[in-house]
């Protein structure tokens, strides 16, 4: 669909996460089998939860501005799962296998920030409160994760130390 | 090339790294092409220099390995890359064009802020001083570039307002 303004570059954005957060949907339970570490599963088990409401954020906003948020394939988010998938089958030990569910998680989660982002730029730039409201709701949501996944890999307060313990293996 | 421990997913995460920024040098000097405002082109030009010195400090950190950097190829950039140069396929005015690369490239510097805090954490973990070093001054050159392009994009400082020009159109 070509786009000729802004709105239509805002459309092709909401389309865009639409795609990436049904991807992180259909990822997310591979990612929680593989997992070793409970904390790790636990993190990635909430963040499944709340990705659900971010997809119907996104529905919410869809039906707002009536048109269809589905359809489009996210190449971003793609291409980060792709890798992700590809990194995690060169693991065999699980505390090395966990780190890199963190750092892959990572990326996601910024990639989710720096578009979310772009979206909340443009709704609040075109006076789109209630999209802007919903969008800055998910986005905090993604910084949130991003941290938490930080604290479990820096033996924070979230873990005993994840990567010692690949060290030690 | 299987990974072991914590040390191979470094050596795996520095390859990754490697490839995103080596895609990043091919792929900036298109997005100069395709963009319009001068404040933008300068960034991009400016990120362009910034971003062959980052591939030489991985370099630098191969040599101290001594281990073959090049040869993979980063999946997650690829697809950012691809989903930019898609998305401006669709674009036919100028601030549209320019909003859509910026949000392009924040997609960019998120993945490698990521990628890169991740190669941090790990240098730190297994006491790899230089290396941290060097991986930690790419990682805030990454941080500022996000900034700028947040700036450019919200009318700030560096720029008139790409979005409102945008609306206008």
């Amino acid at each position: 669909m070509p786009v000729t303004d802004l709105h239509g570059l805002f459309l092709h954005e909401l389309r865009d996460l639409y795609s990436a957060e049904s991807q992180i949907i259909k990822a997310l339970p591979k990612m929680i089998t593989a997992a070793s570490d409970s904390k790790l599963k636990e993190a990635l088990t909430e963040h499944l939860l709340v990705t659900k409401k971010q997809l119907a954020r996104l529905d919410t906003i869809g039906e707002e501005f009536d048109f269809k948020i589905s359809g489009h394939e996210c190449q971003g988010i793609k291409g980060i799962i792709t890798e992700a998938e590809e990194t995690l089958k060169e693991i065999k030990d699980a505390a090395t296998k966990d780190a890199a569910i963190i750092v892959s998680a990572q990326r996601v989660e910024h990639y989710e920030m720096a578009a979310y982002g772009g979206a909340v730029a443009f709704a609040k730039e075109m006076d789109h409160a209630e999209a802007a409201g919903l969008l800055e709701t998910t986005l905090k949501e993604e910084g949130d994760a991003d941290k938490a996944l930080s604290g479990l890999a820096q033996g924070g307060m979230f873990s005993e130390g994840l990567n010692q313990t690949a060290i030690k293996d």
